[in-house]
């Protein structure tokens, strides 16, 4: 996209020279009716006066490039995702171009501006709100997606990858109750999100296989952060009745349950067992070595990859929502309960 | 860069058709004359034949993309550095390509053509040894480069951007002197490392300082895992007298020393005291919460795509080497050695 002094032009630029959306340029470009005459008229002026080239409508001119867009990079099983994502997109002579997001809507904004500019091949989503405005300008774009861990229901109209997380939950519980507990804390994700829920459901489903009910005092939310894994199980340690093992949603609330439990002289196994969720590298490097559900990240990040690069050939994929199988890696936090 | 059809011609794809390396082909388009005649007309021939649109020779036609290099994407700090790249490439509407290039030629190679292909603006590398063969076909390609963190001694000809080793190894032992240990063991990285060799000269400095002679019982190489920081740690606590103290050069040793103390049935820090490197977001929820030196990766990332968009622009630099300031953070895992 350059112009005819060899400069780059945007469709973002000729957008805003314009005044209209990124959309509405992407419409007049791909030669869309549902623009209006004038507006039509201008914009088809400007990039003639900017000299823009059109890429030619089929084969569309690929740029080699993927974005892989995070809300937020601070996460550690971030570089796990992008470890694989890469590994997959490297593979194929692809490009992979990582961006933060923060959530706000003006990093969307300029986002979907870049994107446009460099004309990326596809998309991929990473624990977002796919929300039908930004699908919509993806598609007008003609930008294909795909979204890894979507925050809310699985949507069928974009490919969604995900993980077992209900039987991920149901193992870690399985295992607790195999060694005996019956007393067993649980601290989840935040509520809302569909991974949250599903693990919520998975240790409820191992609590009701061991015949044993579900107790609402042990049963809390945190918010996968350190401190509120720490938060957390100082409530639950503090029960007159308290636990003698804690499934915690992910591993960094693990490694706060941890904490509660060394700051009372308890000992992990021996006066309180532990288990986590997703595997990160951080698991193995914990003091005990930290047992868990292990979820593929990597894995994960690879098939959003070959699916969204599948999707820019036009070629057919596996099916909307593709679950990858989670696994329970035993380490050393986990022993019968004490006497 | 299409061919008359619009397909993408790379010239990575001309130089494999003519049977000459990536740089050749280049020097060819730059107009260099250290090309012999007959090869240059061959590949002029298949420039012409792929009707291979060339860029102006200035202003340089910019992808708004920097590509950013790492070994390996497995180290929890990769994503601190990807996280400053991304935040300070982003505001300036830059893309940031992130490629693991596993130490291996070929896949440097493959990163090389891709690079080449997307026309990258420049490139950012983690942690390697720019040798002299690539740090040429940088050139060739007209890509300016930036280091970080270097693994060698850092050149002068490429701008490097590193942090105070020295320093931080001398306040981390300054550290614990202060808390009264003297017989402080040290677990270093690896030993041909510069950032190696800064860090085990600062602890040398800070015992000096505090009139403490170095024991070279004391002083052991890892390799910068976890588990050669617990089997260091194995042998240091073997010892008869015994440090009561370690400082380990990163934060994955430091967690590995945590692990082997804890098999010992030594509390952290009462037992022993353990002094960490790097700060990763791991060393807070590290259990107690590890004493480290903070080093800035995310500020380096972002230093790092400043300069090279800077020489993308032809802008004057600071220098060939700038070192950002590293600080130890006092958390859980220091106390005055025991009674």
């Amino acid at each position: 996209m350059t112009d005819s002094q060899g400069r780059a032009v945007t469709i973002a630029a000729i957008a805003a020279e314009a005044g209209v959306s990124l959309p509405t340029v992407s419409r007049v470009l791909n030669g869309r009716s549902d623009v209006a005459p004038h507006t039509r008229e201008r914009i088809e002026q400007l990039l003639r006066e900017h000299g823009y080239q059109r890429r030619g409508a089929r084969p569309r001119e690929r740029a080699r490039l993927v974005d892989l867009v995070f809300n937020d990079l601070d996460s550690p099983w971030a570089v796990e995702i992008i470890r694989g994502v890469e590994d997959a997109a490297h593979a194929e002579g692809v490009g992979t171009v990582v961006t933060a997001i923060h959530r706000r809507a003006s990093a969307t904004r300029v986002w979907l501006e870049n994107l446009a500019t460099r004309a990326s091949d596809g998309a991929i989503l990473v624990t977002s709100e796919l929300d039908p405005a930004l699908r919509s300008e993806l598609q007008e774009l003609q930008v294909p997606a795909v979204v890894v861990d979507p925050a809310g229901v699985p949507s069928l109209d974009v490919p969604t990858i995900g993980a077992t997380d209900w039987a991920g939950g149901l193992s870690a519980t399985d295992h607790l109750t195999g060694l005996g507990h019956r007393r067993i804390g649980f601290v989840g994700g935040p509520a809302p999100l569909w991974s949250s829920r599903a693990r919520l459901d998975g240790y409820r489903a191992g609590l009701g296989a061991a015949g044993v009910a579900v107790d609402p005092a042990l049963v809390l939310e945190g918010d996968f952060g350190y401190r509120s894994g720490s938060e957390c199980a100082d409530r639950l340690l503090r029960l007159a009745d308290r636990p003698t093992a804690v499934f915690a949603a992910n591993d960094q609330m693990a490694l706060g349950v941890y904490e509660a439990a060394r700051r009372r002289g308890l000992r992990v196994p021996e006066d309180l067992s532990v288990v986590g969720f997703d595997d990160l590298p951080q698991a193995q490097w914990s003091s005990p070595p930290l047992t868990t559900v292990h979820q593929p990240l990597a894995q994960m990040g690879r098939l959003a990859a070959r699916t969204v690069l599948r999707l820019v050939q036009g070629e057919p994929v596996e099916g909307p929502r593709i679950e990858l199988a989670t696994r329970l890696v035993v380490r050393d936090s986990t022993a019968p309960p004490p006497g």
